[in-house]
């Protein structure tokens, strides 16, 4: 299927949620006790379409990009870093993948357009469209043909995904800058609230990256034509249409999505304004350090599952919350009914 | 070793803790950015004593008791539920049971005194002091050779342990009224702010619950000696005395033990008002949405792991903790640094 030619399934459905409502309530366990873990049941029901939805595959996607940005010295880390800890990725050393090996989660590496030359490798995939996005101080990030072809490359693969549940993360020197912008001008927030520290800026760097996100968003503000595609392809990245793309991919294919942090929730904003029916599919994984995430998910009516103050996406928050979504589906799966066990229901 | 006779060794270790922050801050990710994952890992070396900690083996024990204020219908399940959530347990139909086999942690279930009886059975531990505490509306729950001797039969489960992490959880009918009768008395808060739903009190029957425990309170205020024993004795219950004992025993042994919710956390309280030392030990596994919990928790300076609106304890908050640790040691021990893997760190 093309992004063009998609058709994404409700998630509502009355009978199938009664029926893991009920499932739930005659656990050994009062009434609503699991808290979370029932209405994660619930939403992973929901998306496969079935009571009786399991995991047994679990895939994380990292896409990846450069920025045109970095030119403005907006992160304490040179752009390089980009290109190296894609190969730490591949390579095994990087948190995500140390994560998602003990977790049983296979994981792939997407270039969406990283600065540098990759061998060929079983965990890459390559859907590059160039060595990095242009600068968007002064310009659009991306023309309308390259934001529209990472949107369809990450649409493909998660639409292609056969696992039961899906993780997104990502890699990109500058991309809390790209992120940053694509809040204040969807939110239609100031972009001096949106700005944070990312990997670590100085108080000094903060500042100027505040200032110079703040005159960016300014000019497109003045320029953009209020749909979530230019917002994306003017201040967005590569690997954040991949994402958004991935996503909407997913959904499409009914396979429930766990989104990372500070950059996949701005890729999942756009997925949302795009279209408004991916909003079933999505599990938000963490809330991340990066200053402006917690507004961001709670403008989006999320709340996510896991608040560990990290703040390195690359997917790792959304694969911590995997194994909590598990967790919720074993005991929906295995445990004893009051029935089964003999145990007495409420008296009062 | 003996209870009365137990060295606490102090957590305190500049040198190993700069060990561990060096390794941690070595690896290719930006400073701090896995945020509680790398206080996790120091407080789990600290206690274990040496930067190369690691986590084999888990362990996770449930204490049972049943509790004579259930006379005084302070929870909407009957007394029998404690004896048949045992039998669950033990054939592995309960809720904390499904995750510890799915999450590859030990349990066993040790029944300090639960009016029933228990055929014989690996998975079980008898420490029996009788069938229930009795009534703390109109006098002492235990004797004080009572709760002494499930104190030191907890500390000898937890000296006891081979694991290198454990977690501690309960069954009980009874023991959320016990707990907030415990909180209100160690520190000193009104009893009606402590008492919240349990397992899931109706409006009126909260209503009851928070008289008894309000009037139990009162009572028990008059004469007791201010020590934790005595509280323990006066209010609290044959498994919080047991859990009390075990998380001192784990301090006693080097070993950390993830504390679970509401009644766990006043056990925790007991351990820490007896042996203050016992505190570097200890990490709270979640926030329970029993009411006091948070409140409870913030009065310990102590911050829960996860936060998932669950209130059904067992054990099932601190058992999903340990994934977050086992993940955290992950990173730390497999990670790449910033040499090996060839990435620039930063540059501003």
């Amino acid at each position: 299927m093309k992004y063009s030619d998609m058709v994404i399934r409700s998630v509502e459905n009355p009978s199938l949620l009664k029926d893991v409502r009920e499932r739930l309530d005659n656990l050994t366990k009062p009434l609503g006790s699991l808290g979370r873990l029932e209405e994660l049941t619930e939403t992973f029901c929901l998306a496969r379409g079935t009571p009786d939805a399991r995991i047994k595959r679990k895939e994380l996607f990292v896409f990846a990009g450069d920025h045109g940005i970095t030119e403005e010295r907006v992160a304490p880390y040179p752009r390089e870093v980009t290109v190296q800890m894609v190969n730490n990725m591949l390579s095994g050393g990087a948190a995500v993948t140390v994560m998602c090996k003990n977790a049983g989660i296979d994981y792939r590496i997407v270039d969406m357009g990283v600065e540098g030359f990759f061998d060929p490798h079983p965990l890459l995939i390559s859907h590059s469209s160039g060595k990095g996005t242009a600068n968007f101080r002064r310009g659009a990030a991306m023309t309308a043909e390259e934001c529209g072809r990472a949107l369809e490359a990450g649409f493909e693969l998660g639409y292609g995904t056969a696992a039961d549940i899906c993780a997104v993360g990502e890699m990109g020197i500058g991309n809390t800058s790209s992120a940053s912008a694509l809040y204040s001008l969807l939110l239609d927030i100031d972009p001096r609230t949106t700005v944070g520290r990312g990997t670590g800026a100085s108080d000094e760097l903060l500042e100027e990256k505040r200032r110079i996100i703040a005159e960016s968003v300014m000019f497109h503000r003045s320029q953009w034509d209020k749909t979530p595609f230019d917002a994306l392809k003017r201040v967005g990245g590569f690997e954040i249409a991949g994402m958004a793309g991935f996503i909407t991919g997913c959904a499409a294919k009914g396979v429930p999505v766990v989104v990372d942090g500070f950059i996949s929730t701005a890729s999942a904003l756009c997925a949302r304004r795009m279209r408004p029916e991916v909003a079933g599919y999505l599990i938000f994984g963490h809330a991340s350090d990066e200053k402006y995430h917690k507004s961001a998910l709670s403008e989006m009516n999320a709340r996510p599952v896991l608040d560990l103050s990290m703040r390195l996406g690359e997917g790792t928050g959304a694969v911590l919350a995997i194994n909590i979504i598990e967790q919720a589906l074993n005991c929906y799966h295995q445990m004893a009914t009051f029935t089964s066990a003999g145990v007495s229901n409420r008296a009062v």
